[in-house]
């Protein structure tokens, strides 16, 4: 007999990395600014969900991961929704090697977190969240307890503000550092759920970061328009489990009726910068 | 010649006190267990439209304000996106001086926060909404850039995971009194836009956050269940501007086909014990 339970969350990234080649994850962040023009003629909802289908479907192959924020999706409100799940949709029939990340970066008191991950593991159906680890334990326990689930804590980020609270200093070290130790303690039950975001923008945070998590996967924001090095990350955040995010050097790669072919080029050229 | 311009948010929740004549502020987080059986022959998303249309009505003339949580809503997928859009036009037409506060606690890089800015403030239409400080200076400052619309800067919050980051030591006294200090600087160009989230269940805090920003406006969570004492709250947030909110104490007043009428005399008497 086969069984029947779903892989573990780790699992699940380790095929999907070895099916991609690399730990590409492909953030799908649309805007309506940059859609081709060949989709001008459609209603914009709808010329997003072609534009995104069609890029999902041409890089799948190149994809361990693909990422939609949600706040690209929300601005748009009970239709962002509807599009949001019909992305997650779409990436679970066309690439249904990858793994899916949810980027809401949502975080509550204990009993409401739970509806956060409810959302998500559930109604929405992807692998893997990122949380805001603000509201400390209770706002982070409850996306920690199903196995074939993961919660990527953002620990140190890509943006300017990461140097207001991220890096000040605490008595446990610079505060990331500070909610990555505290966050492992609470993962002990099902350890192989949690990860942490760690910016390819300052290579000596993401090494420490690897350092207290060597077996924790790695979400890494910040390559390409950024400014990170994918050389960079791979000499510090390697060979421990990670996914190395690109969002508008893939979808914005080509601006014609080609949008989806030149993504795809774009998807293979970066996995083959980070063939591991 | 009357001014076409929206009050500023510091006005409208002024006004809104005066009206209602205290700072409640409640919380609308529907739970399918603790529906009124009396709707229980409804489908599930009607009932629970239903149920907070009538508590709005019931409960508008005692409330300076009213917080949906994204989460109560967002664990239903788009389906709870619909209810929580019907939930705010119910309150804009039901209790139109009362103050809504969207209470999603997002935050992301400058550019992605300013996609949840437009979602709650002009898809959804909240007058004001949490927001979550881990990510920084530019997470926060693009909701602090509408004079009509305010945003409440997680400090210290209610739940017990508040010790595990927000009370630890930094160079610059407790994160949470760090967060305020820097949130205020950032808030230079318009002041009356910034508030905070601070909890009823730890009075030094509170009145520590008052200290520190002692114009601003509190949002309070953490009364009745959560063991906070409205009159603490007074003795240490008062006189300054703020809302005090309570959710299930007023919402599950009553289980029978009187809830709304039950509803309305918990707020009432809430009100006043808050009475300023």
């Amino acid at each position: 007999m086969h069984p029947v339970s779903a892989p573990s969350f780790s699992e699940a990234l380790r095929s999907a990395t070895l099916h991609a080649g690399s730990p590409l994850c492909i953030g799908l962040d649309p805007d309506p600014d940059r859609l081709p023009s060949t989709l001008a003629h459609l209603p914009l909802h709808e010329a997003l969900g072609v534009f995104l289908r069609d890029v999902i479907e041409a890089t799948a192959p190149f994809a361990a991961a693909f990422k939609p924020n949600f706040a690209f999706y929300e601005r748009f409100g009970v239709k962002g929704w509807m599009l949001l799940a019909d992305v997650i949709g779409h990436c679970r029939t066309l690439a249904p090697h990858a793994v899916i990340v949810g980027d809401g970066k949502r975080g509550d008191i204990g009993n409401t977190s739970r509806f956060y991950a409810q959302s998500a593991f559930e109604e929405l159906g992807v692998d893997a969240v990122t949380i805001s680890p603000y509201m400390g334990s209770d706002s982070v326990a409850p996306f920690l307890e199903r196995e074939d689930k993961g919660a990527f804590v953002l620990a140190h980020t890509s943006n300017v503000g990461a140097r207001d609270f991220q890096q000040r200093t605490t008595e446990g070290g610079p505060l990331y550092e500070l909610v990555v130790k505290r966050s492992l303690s609470w993962a002990d039950r099902l350890p192989g759920t949690l990860g942490f975001v760690a910016g390819a923008t300052d290579v000596k945070s993401l090494a420490r970061i690897r350092d207290l998590a060597p077996d924790n996967p790695l979400l890494i924001p910040g390559i390409g328009a950024q400014g990170g090095s994918i050389q960079d990350v791979l000499d510090v955040a390697g060979p421990g489990p990670m996914l190395i995010n690109v969002s508008r050097g893939i979808l914005y790669a080509g601006k014609g009726a080609d949008f989806a072919k030149r993504a795809a080029e774009a998807a293979d050229a970066y996995g083959q910068e980070m063939a591991v």
